[in-house]
């Protein structure tokens, strides 16, 4: 899914342009005829990726719907666990609510 | 980031409900301080997983934004590449296309 504002990435879209968005994928998830209303039927994924590092190949933002029906094929994911500080992680927390409060 | 609305799966939220989603995103990812504003500066991915197969663990409808600082942490990707019939692909896009128009 391509939005038709340009922007490179997820953060230099406008809101109303964010908010267009995942009403599409849901009309999209639906419109694959998937068997996805029970926990253990099909699945998908929506992945959306920002900067070179992070997977991002094209310049322009776009989300990705990939239909998950067996192990083998649509996302395979990969998340290394990190051992992290839970003081360092509440400080983290409380600067991102005071931010978000803005 | 998590909506308030209970549904397990993406495409069992309201629009209402997914028109909120991204612009939430859009603020914690500036929020975060990352160096994001050059193609090969840090990363982030939003992901979102629906199913067991496909990565989803709690029956509720979250997203996560992945900061990407290096190669080694952060989301890990693998999307297997499977050889495409481009007949089917063309039918398979005016039969997705149809019932987006509905």
């Amino acid at each position: 899914m391509i939005p038709k504002y340009h922007g490179a990435k997820l953060h230099n879209l406008p809101d109303e342009y964010l908010a267009d968005i995942l009403p599409v994928a849901k009309k999209l998830a639906i419109a694959l005829e998937l068997n996805i209303d029970s926990p253990e039927g099909d699945g998908y994924n929506i992945l959306q990726n920002n900067g070179r590092i992070a997977h991002q190949v094209v310049d322009h933002v776009h989300f990705h719907l990939i239909p998950k029906r067996d192990e083998k094929s649509g996302l395979i994911v990969g998340w290394p666990a990190a051992d992290a500080d839970m003081g360092e992680l509440s400080d983290l927390a409380k600067n991102l609510v005071a931010k978000l409060e803005q």
